[in-house]
């Protein structure tokens, strides 16, 4: 029996579990020549995938009605016709919400359980370290004794961005949304100020008083009001990495902010959007350095792990209710 | 007889003339040994002014009270202890607002009015040439058959961009609010296509029209709803090159804009504020193209020209109306 979670309508505003549909069929795969047969193990769930659910221009295409919805997947080779993958290896890539399903092996990286959680794969070891390190490097040149800002900082991408930048020695301060997270940065991962979106009364005097010297990097993550916030406090030729808008994903008006440009004229500042596809070529230098650093144990990891395939849909959506810590994953 | 205009209280909103003071005074100037004395010929009126009138934190000083306003001036020398200026010289350089004026000849160049008209040295032979040119290739990068939007296109910079994106090989496109200025765009400076955004009912159905492929480059001189407009029809990796934000610069609330940073994500794209100063090691480079341009006759320029030294607060006032065509100056 092989189940599949497809898109059943596309939602207006937030994301509820009737834009998916859960299709069951009684049936056995069968595999051709170059072919493997994956049996899903770990399915990420991430805000971007609420782009892909809506049928605006951008930079991935949009999920098609009534076809499966896709991310990263961790799946198990369980039979192969394909002379790159042997029975019982396990692969990453973009696949199918499927409990099984059918690949030609293009697209799908081999991973070794035995020298990392397989689950990792899609997390630290994957596109959301990928995601930290090359946002963090590429477009914020970061230099020691400077000061960052990172949203969404007990995310599963920001969590690595702050880290990373205490290796590098920079003062790090992470905006998130609940005193126990505030507290997960500081003790967990080295965060020298945390500030807690929900409670502060006045988030850019806040910043002001954790980041005296002003803010040279802003790795942004949710956009929105602690993205004006952090506006006030940037210095001169401050890099502000855009890496997501998680708060205004959701909206159905167009969302306002007070106006970037004159902000970035006074202060000669740069802000870029970042999409980590669009490193491609740095990957394998990144993924060296990660790893090197988790060996160390310079870096650390949270993950949120849900069970069962049938939970993905309910997973995907409390991202935008922050109710995970580091990265989100379901186990099937 | 000496007058001079100084900052008698800064502006709440739209600058007025009750902002400025005339100060005459019946007294002879003299210089000592290493000094020059200046007699003002032509002054240049910019927006980037009305920031220096704010007492906010901003890139170059705020103007204090009381003290004379300065901008970009070009001076005789009508007497000189200095070895590098001869009597009969004409200078340019940041100057008071005063007819007369004392220098040791810090920060002064030595030009030459039989090359080109002097006020010139205020325009394409200055700041505004520099700008344009510098803040179109160092950070808009402009390529053969892509396609700019250039806002306050018939403004001093924005005349200039429009140009030398077109010698580059660009299509151009130029936003501007009267009908005789588009006129000119089109005429004058060789735009392809022209917006008038005082008579477009729709200006980002306008632009698309305009730019059937999409913006990936624009130059920013206005900031507001014409640049939300811009954002809609932004390509992958477009850049933003904020180089200035003139219909903001009065307001008195904290201007509101579309949210920029879904835009800029969703199209890897790149918004950077950009200030000529922070490019002086480029200027010798910049200023020999510009004025190769200019001796083949492949760029030209349009000034609107002020008489009297009493009338350069109407003239500055008179930006926020958009009443010049190309660079304002005021002639002494």
């Amino acid at each position: 029996m092989i189940k599949t979670i497809v898109l059943n309508n596309r939602p207006e505003g937030k994301p509820t579990v009737s834009n998916f549909e859960f299709v069951t069929e009684d049936k056995q795969l069968t595999i051709n020549e170059g072919e493997i047969l994956l049996e899903a193990a770990y399915v990420s769930v991430d805000p971007y995938l609420r782009g892909r659910m809506s049928d605006a221009k951008s930079y991935i295409p949009s999920f098609e009605l009534n076809k499966p919805v896709q991310s990263g997947v961790i799946a198990k080779v369980i039979a192969s016709k394909n002379n790159n993958f042997n029975q019982g290896d396990f692969v990453s890539g973009m696949l199918n919400w499927q409990t099984q399903q059918v690949s030609n092996g293009e697209g799908l990286l081999k991973i070794d359980g035995t020298k990392a959680p397989l689950s990792t794969y899609l997390g630290i070891l994957g596109m959301t370290g990928l995601t930290a390190y090359l946002g963090l490097n590429e477009i914020g040149k970061p230099k020691a004794g400077e000061t960052i800002v990172v949203s969404g900082a007990a995310g599963a991408v920001g969590s690595v961005v702050g880290q990373i930048a205490k290796i590098l020695g920079l003062t790090v301060i992470g905006i998130a949304g609940t005193d126990e997270k505030i507290e997960m940065l500081k003790t967990k991962f080295g965060f020298d100020a945390g500030i807690n979106y929900n409670t502060s009364k006045n988030i850019t005097a806040d910043i002001k008083k954790a980041a005296p010297n002003g803010v040279d990097i802003y790795f942004d993550n949710v956009g929105g009001p602690i993205s004006d916030a952090v506006l006030f406090n940037i210095n001169r030729f401050a890099r502000l990495i855009i890496c997501g808008a998680i708060s205004v994903y959701n909206n159905t008006e167009l969302p306002k902010s007070i106006s970037v440009q004159p902000f970035l004229v006074k202060n000669s500042a740069l802000m870029q959007g970042f999409i980590v596809s669009n490193y491609a070529e740095k990957f394998p230098e990144a993924m060296k350095q990660i790893s090197t650093w988790l060996a160390e144990e310079k870096l650390t990891y949270t993950e949120t792990v849900v069970n069962g395939f049938d939970n993905i849909p309910t997973a995907f959506i409390d991202l935008f209710e922050g109710k995970n810590k580091g990265k989100m994953i379901v186990k099937i």
